[in-house]
């Protein structure tokens, strides 16, 4: 059952983390650290993640199915590829009891909705859909950190059907973890999504991939420096999560890749007729505005960045 | 003149610094850290760096004119926009004496190598161009570095002209200071950077353009995490330098543009035919590269990464 301690704190009773990777040991392990979670049950489809987990200390018991990891909790996250959401939420439908929150992390939103509603049909009040923007380089147990959440954004894109105490609780939770909670549409965080974080990875893919392709590949690389490498990092990511995340959000990821072009296009321009002075103008606007941003902050984001400044 | 320690350390009398920026200072820095110039002299056309580097120590004299810094020096550092590099040489071809080593530190070598030739003429012999790969992103000689190229590429271009006395003097200066010393034609050093390094500054500042550009863009940039961040940091480089660098190197740039744009294209029909095996195929390419570059470090660079490997 749902209780708010004295410090207005959720608590949970039993914590289910449906998927034991990275990102779902790291809510546990951040669960249990700021006292939220009396216990935590872990499920992953391999046991051996299970066993990892359970070593780790990041959850107290493993379980051998979803259902069976549900059962009593009151609070559930289900940290699997996008993918294998709906398959999972049809395993757990009749398992959901009243007032259980079911929570997903994934980074898309529109197609979870989507899959929510289909697969849990009368259950759908109780699934709200949360992406936390955090992410980490490494995967597995083994890299979960209880402090991954702080300070960064959990996007809660609640839908029609949900039950308003319980996204409530979903808001709750992701701030004792330490994140910043924020509420929007689904079509909002998608469209977002697409342009400030999926762009630079299908760019990033595509950059990686026109030098690893080419003639003298290591020849060119030998000269590779820290531009080169923040530039890329991105492109190191996980390819079964990120196929899914392209195939989710492709008509958003079309329109962002139509602008870029149009961009891209411009810069090409100035270059094949020479125009230095084009070429500058371009490059300004890109620099002026990227250092605004770093400047002023995540902080400073919801006050107008760029209304009537001249780029 | 020219003389090397017991330690074999190469030692300068008076090093001479025409431009007092970042670059300039910190191997000013640098070089009277490794205790291998007796004596600094700078030159910018502003007076007000000047004074700034002399407040700051960088440097032990300034000159108000690129001959009269130059004057009794044996070694003469150019560190100026690229664009500004000719009509500096030509200002100061009377001025170099026998034994006076002049190096640049600029981002493109064909075309500083051609602008020595065309302003140098008898005394070209003298010029060895350098490309250090080391940056930051402030600049002025408030941010100078003794450190800053600790472990970095200097990038050795010497011409058929070069005394190669000359040239073995500079490689013993960069590697005093910290830097790995590299030789190669002006060539391979000028497509290797559009590789690694111009095209990524190119595609950083057309995404930053697309973002900027676009209705809602602040909204959309709120939701901008660790990924945007290190993608970009590259776009806010400084617009004055890149639209040099792009001129200068506009064929390479062109060229890998062109590679670019085929690789950007592919996944792109992934998207469209909604191919999920395909954009996986894509991205599993670019991020086991990615991975492996990033394990294998830079002096792995050197052995073969991906030659008969199964991208």
């Amino acid at each position: 059952m749902w209780s708010t301690s004295r410090q207005g704190r959720v608590r949970v009773d039993r914590l289910a983390i449906l998927g034991c990777g990275m990102i779902g040991c790291s809510f546990a392990a951040a669960a249990k650290a700021a006292g939220i979670a009396r216990s935590v049950v872990g499920y992953s489809k391999s046991p051996t993640t299970v066993n990892t987990a359970l070593e780790l200390g990041w959850i107290d018991d493993g379980a051998d199915s979803a259902m069976k990891a549900i059962s009593g909790a009151d609070a559930v996250l289900i940290a699997v590829p996008v993918s294998a959401t709906e398959a999972l939420l049809r395993m757990i439908r009749h398992g959901i009891t009243d007032d259980m929150l079911v929570m997903d992390v994934g980074s898309t939103k529109r197609d979870v909705a989507e899959a929510a509603e289909r697969a849990l049909v009368e259950k759908a009040s109780h699934f709200v859909p949360v992406h936390p923007i955090a992410g980490k380089d490494s995967s597995g147990p083994q890299a979960a950190d209880a402090a991954l959440f702080k300070g960064r954004w959990a996007v809660l894109t609640p839908t029609v059907h949900n039950d308003s105490a319980l996204v409530e609780k979903a808001q709750d939770l992701w701030e004792a973890v330490g994140a910043k909670a924020i509420r929007m549409s689904a079509e909002e965080h998608d469209s977002s999504c697409a342009a400030v974080s999926h762009m630079p990875h299908l760019i990033s893919f595509a950059y990686m991939n026109s030098i690893l392709r080419q003639p003298g590949s290591q020849d060119l690389m030998r000269l590779a420096g820290t531009g080169f490498r923040d530039f890329t990092r991105i492109a190191g990511a996980d390819p079964a999560v990120w196929r899914d995340i392209f195939m989710a959000n492709r008509d958003e990821l079309m329109m962002q890749l139509g602008l870029f072009k149009q961009h891209l296009a411009a810069i090409e321009a100035a270059l094949m007729t020479q125009n230095a002075e084009s070429a500058e103008s371009l490059i300004s606007r890109a620099s002026t505005g990227r250092r605004r941003w770093a400047e002023r902050g995540a902080e400073a984001m919801n006050a107008p960045l760029w209304e009537g400044e001249e780029l």
